[in-house]
Formats: structure tokens, C-alpha cells, sequence
């Protein structure tokens, strides 16, 4: 039998195991009956939680650490990586300005900010960055990315010339924005985010409507929220010359969507797209034997754009068979067949805590793929 | 390609699946690779529960039911199977004299009674039979068999020529046994008797002292039973010329298996080798492209006789991979490798309460299976 090659490309097991720890326990249990074959460890994200660190893994870059400035305004540390080119970033928004740092009782998308998000920002621009990739789930905030604009050199003002204070709720008194010292660093550094949402900034498909309530907005909160978020688009376009409004994903993570969009060279992609360009999945794959991806979860809405999807979708230009691993099976998960998906295994031994579970995760995909490695071998 | 052939043989996966219903789900995922295949249902069982109806299933017998004498002597309805040929016969022991009959409050090894198996076995008689298989795990009782046997006629008497009352703790007062009105019947059938346990009747490792505490006995209780048991033996010695005290097997099922040797024409074979002969697995097999097994639980000790290791034996002599499905999958399942079996998989799809696991049982085997048919299927 000639060489085989499996490309290993699973999304992260939350709460569980990073996508690299994934890759290592597949790979532990097929090389039990693949001793000589070829594993390329593919760390795979969908521009969630977990994207930084497998592009890091994925490129063998490094991870930094930062203090910033959280959603609340207290000093947090956020985490960012560098990739293994140099000079490509990778930041989770919600590492700096995230929903976790908020409590039931703080929750408060009138004043919390994405500045800090703006901190980390800049210090990529210190450190020489060239692009940036950028996750922007799990935000606490509702501020139009103005936070982050501000830690970036732009000044938000109200009719006599003074600053407001941070947060969504204070934009319905923006009279004007002044750019004069936003960092002219920005405009050599091209930022990618990865955006699997298509809310406007404002209305009822908007920032404040669709995700302010799971922030801590009441019914008021929201109406005020979205008419300030309203008046933020018109004083863009009336002193910016830009008009963000009616733009796809502006409205995603709080209208930092928005922000990026207004102040940075930013583009808004597909999360799976971007981490399968930046981990070189496609390159990967090319001669590839067999594809094992799988996420903590796989259902039918794997199908709108998570990992086990996007990685599917490329073997299956290829032809490659791509074998699934997941924690957790839902329902309607044949749908994946059709996409390109050959076969999906549960990785739980019985019925167990939720607790041993997710701590036994690597010695329960590393036994699921010894034992589909068992069933690739079998020579009948 | 040639059309396949699949042989289902699993277990019962217990207080979720019958064996047969294991088959049916197996084939119901499968068929959607293999469409035209053909599938052989050889539900399967080791002699301990499901025993019967795996049987009668395998063979296309039918089940039937009677009122006989519970352990505690209240009536009890029992079943038992007549398999296909219409002259073998197949009871489990609990089923009349069973540790399910008895409570916590209620158990008490001193006065259970296999009177109702003998009983099931007069029945059996007289519906012509002329073989009887017997599955004696899960008793309630600790009397030597000798209920069993005063169903079929004999007498045990006092020293005053009164008949004892039943259980095991009277037996200290046992002074002789007459057979003769021990049903002559008796003489004209085979009892294959499914036992997987060495123990002795009395001594340290006799049915008393090793399965008596989990029949409620006390450790007072224990040794009395073993005193009472030892008298027995001695008595069945002096009359009937028979010694069994020394017999491995004889202390099964609280001496039920020494009573059976000692009143009938029984034979004691390890479970797992009786049903595979009766459900004619080793003829089945012959030419099969797979084959199935599979049991509710599997880990190190599936090796000692439980079905999916006879199963893989048998397969493993005509050189047939072997592909397993189980519930739950415990330490050491992987001891099973070597024994033949290729592969095995849990059916569970995540964190999940058990009673909604046994009740998804079906589906859940069917996924399961019907993925690993789309591995199998992928031609590379």
C-alpha cells in the first residue's frame, strides 16, 4: 500500500480541546493502523471563539498576551496571535471587548465599548502588522465600533466639542467626528473580517434589534440604542462623506461591523473562507487521501458556514472523502452528507457526565479514530 | 460490485433493545449504501437475559406464557420459547425464579424456591419436548435445585417422612429424597444448561458464600446455606449415588445447577457456545462480506463469554471482520481487537439522560450503522 495522507482539519471541541489538541488525537488513533502515513495538522476556526489560536497553530505562530481596556472599562488581558508569517494578526474582538466580561447584573450595552478592541488594534500597528484577520463574535457592546475608532486617534464629539463618554448610549448626542489624529498607520494595514452575519447597522435587522436584548438591553434600551446607532450613520455620512447604513454585516457585533468598515481598510468575508485562505486548507488537501474535520457539535446548521462545512466543501472539489468527529450529534445532521461530508462519528463512549465528557475529550476522538482507522484498513 | 452480504448478530443492548430490534435497525442503516445487499438477522444472546427471545427470533419460534410458583411461592407469570423446530425448548430460570420477584424488603435466600422453573420444565414435558435450553442466571434462590425437583416428583423428606418446607434453609433438616415419582419424562430429554460460572455447590467459593450475600443472605445466613447445602450433597451421595458436591458449574444459580445434574439429563456449556450452535451463526457466517455484533456495554470483560467475543470468534476462524456497536464502551474494550473483533463504535450522540438513550436506541444504532456503511462503501 503506498503512503496515505490524512489531512486532519477539525474546528476546536469547545470547553474541551483546541482544534491543534483535536488534530493530535486523530492522529494518535490512526497511526495505530496507518503507522507510515502523512498527517497534516490543519487547525481549523470559522471565525468564532477559537480562531486566533488555531491560526496560530495552523502557521506555527505565537500567542501575545495584552492589558486593555474591557467593555466596561476596567483593565482586562486580552489575547491576540501573529501568525507564522510576521506580519498577518489574528483578534478575537471578544478577547478584548467579549460578553464574558460582563455579568448578569453588569450587562449594559448603553455603556459598554469596544475600545479596548481599538487597543489591540493599535498595538498590531506597533508591532509592524501588515493585515490583520479578525473574529468579532461574542461582543458585549452596541457602540458602532466608535470605542474602538477612539483608541484609534478618531474623537467623538457632541455640540460643544466634548468628547462623550464611551458606549451606545451616549451616541444619540454625536454631533460631529473628527479623524484628524486617527492613526494614519491604519491605512497601510488591510483588515479581514470574518463576518457570517448580514444585519444592517440600524432597524429591525439591526445591531440593537436582533443582538441588544441578549446583551442586556430592555425594549427601551433598544429603540434608543438603534436610534442612536441611526444618527451615528447620518453623522458619518454627512461629515465622512460614508454612507454604512444599508451595508451587509455592519450591523454585526454590536455595529463594530460598522466601524471597521468606516474607519480601517476593511473588508467583510466569511468566517470559514478567510481561515481556509489563511491556513492553506486547499494547498493542504492536494493529494490528500482522506480528510477528517468535526467540531463539539455538528447539526443541521453545521450547514450555515461552520468548519465541518467549509472543509467539507473543498475536499469534495477534490474529491477527497471527508470523515466527521463530533461531540455532540443533533438533529438533522444528514443534511451534511450531501455536502460533501462521507461519514460522521460520535466520539462519547455512553452516558456520561457533561464534565468527564469534555475532559476526556482527546482520548475519545483518539479511540473513535483508531477504530475508524480499524475500518479504513480492512482489506475485503 | 457483487452484491454483499451482512450478518447481524448482536446481543440484546439491555432495557432498550431486543436483539431482533437491534438487527432491524442495523439493516435499516446499512441498506442506505448497501441497498441490494442481503441481510442475515442472527439475533444472538449468552445465555443470561434476552436468552430466549433471541431464540425464538433466530430460529422463527414463538413465545409463550404460564402461571407458575414465584420464588416466594406467590404465582408468577413466566415465559418460555419454543423455537422454530418445534421440539427444543428454551427458559430462563429467572423468568419463574427470578431476583426481580423479591425486594430489598423481601429477598431471602432461606425460603426462595425453583419450584416454579421445575414447574416450567413439567410444562415443557408435557408439550412433547425433547430438548430444553436453559439460561439460570439472575435467580433468586439458594435451594440446590431441590424446588425444581419437587415440581417434577421428588420428595424431600424429614426424618419423620415429612416433606421439608421449600427454600435453602431447610435443608439441614433433609433426611432422605424419593424419585420415585420423579416424572419419568424426565429421562427422555436433553437439558442444555447455559452456564458461565466454575463454582462449586458448598465451601468457600459454593453458591452460598459467593452469591448468597446478593440474595439477601447474612452472613449467619451464608453459612447456614453452605452447611444445608454440604448436608444436601451428602444425602444425595448416600441415596442416590450421586456426587456433585465437587462439580464446576453445580453452585450456579444457588445449586440449581447441581439439582439439574443431579434430577435430569442436563450438560452445562458456556452460554455464548450453546446459542451459536442453536441460532446456526457458524453456518450463516459462511461467505458473509461482514459481520455485525454488538451489546448495550462493552469493555474488558465482553471477553469473558459475552456475545460480541463468541461472535467474533466464530468470524474470525472464516476470516470475516468484525464490526461492533455498543451503548456504552468501557477500560479495556480494546482487548477485543485481538480477538477479532475490527472495529467498534458507540451509538450515543452526546451528552444525553439515560432514559432518553435506551429510548432512542433504534435511531441511534440505525446513524450509527448507516455512517459506518458509508465508510465501508467509499471506494478509494
Amino acid at each position: 500500500m503506498a503512503k496515505q495522507t490524512f489531512v486532519l482539519a477539525p474546528d476546536s471541541f469547545k470547553e474541551s480541546m483546541t482544534a491543534k489538541e483535536v488534530c493530535i488525537a486523530i492522529e494518535k488513533g490512526l497511526r495505530k493502523s496507518f503507522p507510515e502515513a502523512n498527517y497534516l495538522h490543519v487547525p481549523m476556526a470559522d471565525g468564532g471563539e477559537g480562531t486566533v489560536q488555531s491560526l496560530v497553530d495552523a502557521t506555527g505562530g505565537r500567542m501575545f498576551e495584552k492589558e486593555v481596556t474591557g467593555p466596561l472599562g476596567n483593565q482586562v488581558t486580552a489575547k491576540f496571535g501573529i501568525m507564522g508569517d510576521g506580519t498577518t494578526a489574528a483578534i478575537e474582538m471578544a478577547s478584548a471587548s467579549g460578553i464574558h466580561y460582563v455579568t448578569k447584573d453588569t450587562k449594559n450595552p448603553m455603556i459598554t465599548t469596544t475600545y479596548g478592541t481599538g487597543e489591540l488594534i493599535r498595538e498590531c500597528l506597533d508591532q509592524g502588522i501588515k493585515k490583520i484577520i479578525m473574529g468579532i463574535g461574542g461582543s458585549a457592546t452596541n457602540d458602532g465600533g466608535t470605542g474602538m475608532a477612539e483608541a484609534l486617534g478618531a474623537k467623538f464629539l457632541d455640540q460643544k466639542g466634548k468628547t462623550l463618554s464611551r458606549g451606545g448610549g451616549n451616541l444619540g448626542r454625536l454631533h460631529t467626528i473628527d479623524v484628524a489624529e486617527l492613526d494614519p498607520r491604519l491605512q497601510e494595514v488591510e483588515i479581514v473580517v470574518a463576518c457570517d452575519v448580514t444585519n444592517p447597522l440600524c432597524g429591525e435587522n439591526g445591531a440593537s434589534h436582533v443582538f441588544g436584548p441578549q446583551k442586556g438591553a430592555t425594549p427601551e434600551m433598544v429603540l434608543q440604542l438603534d436610534n442612536n446607532l441611526a444618527h451615528y450613520a447620518e453623522v458619518v455620512k454627512t461629515v465622512l462623506n460614508k454612507d454604512i447604513r444599508n451595508v451587509p454585516g455592519a450591523g454585526a457585533a454590536g455595529g463594530l461591523g460598522a466601524g471597521l468598515l468606516i474607519f480601517t481598510k476593511s473588508t467583510l468575508q466569511r468566517g470559514i473562507d478567510i481561515i481556509i485562505q489563511y491556513t492553506g486548507l486547499r494547498e493542504k488537501l492536494a493529494g490528500a487521501d482522506y480528510c477528517f474535520t468535526g467540531e463539539g457539535g455538528m447539526d443541521f446548521q453545521t450547514k450555515f458556514g461552520k468548519t465541518p462545512y467549509g472543509v467539507a466543501k473543498v475536499a469534495k472539489e477534490k474529491g477527497i472523502p471527508v470523515i466527521a468527529l463530533a461531540g455532540y450529534i443533533g438533529e438533522g445532521v444528514e443534511v451534511l452528507y450531501e455536502e460533501g461530508i462521507n461519514a460522521i462519528f460520535g466520539i462519547v463512549p455512553g452516558a456520561q457526565e457533561i464534565e468527564k465528557l469534555l475532559a476526556d475529550g482527546p482520548r475519545n476522538v483518539e479511540r473513535t479514530s483508531e477504530n475508524i482507522g480499524r475500518l479504513l484498513s480492512l482489506k475485503i
